[in-house]
């Protein structure tokens, strides 16, 4: 017998040191490893990390993995994301699509605020 | 004040069937939503759910984000994996880099027995 389970997200980027701030300020959570080409994040969502990955080349087109977050105001977060270096993409249906400063693509998509687990951050405007 | 959460991770497919299989057997948790062209699986670590989407275009190259396993035991679980589609691309330094049945690169990474969270499922070979 054997156990797994998932354990991160990784997400690359051409500078750690941006990419760091950047997604350690829209988790709302700190550094927890540094080990040069990687920085890993206290988890940000139960018990998966994520973790950041120093890479020499462009970023590709598109990516066929992205990540969302979820909040009870859709408004309030792209604003918040947005003064992070976050950039508005586009909104389709009901949620919004916005790159990071390394231009990978993740949505945020809206909740009821009883639909918010508890593990969910608290920001203030 | 509003919340926010890191929610899911979104995975491009050619074919919603086959991937619901892989990912819902790699992770060993059962699909909670169909709708296309999505598929929610349970969540596979802490509060964060695999979500599965529909795309015509095929796979880009490479992806700027993926996803890592960790596991007690790496043989057994590249195995595991590959038993369901996956395939085994390259092992860098102690990790084991794979594919989905769509292409997409996620890493199996080892761990000491005592490092695995109480998340971890628990498979028989």
């Amino acid at each position: 017998m054997h156990r797994s389970r998932l354990s991160s997200a990784i997400i690359d980027c051409n500078d750690l040191q941006e990419a760091s701030r950047f997604w350690s300020g829209a988790l709302g959570v700190e550094v927890a490893s540094e080990d040069p080409p990687y920085v890993f994040l206290r988890g940000g969502a139960g018990g998966l990390q994520v973790g950041l990955q120093l890479v020499p080349e462009p970023k590709a087109a598109k990516s066929p993995v992205h990540l969302d977050f979820e909040t009870d105001d859709l408004d309030a977060e792209v604003a918040r994301l947005e003064a992070l270096g976050a950039r508005r993409q586009r909104f389709v249906e009901h949620w919004g699509i916005m790159e990071d400063p390394h231009g990978n693509e993740f949505c945020v998509v809206p909740r009821r605020p009883e639909e918010m687990p508890s593990d969910a951050a608290d920001w203030t405007a």
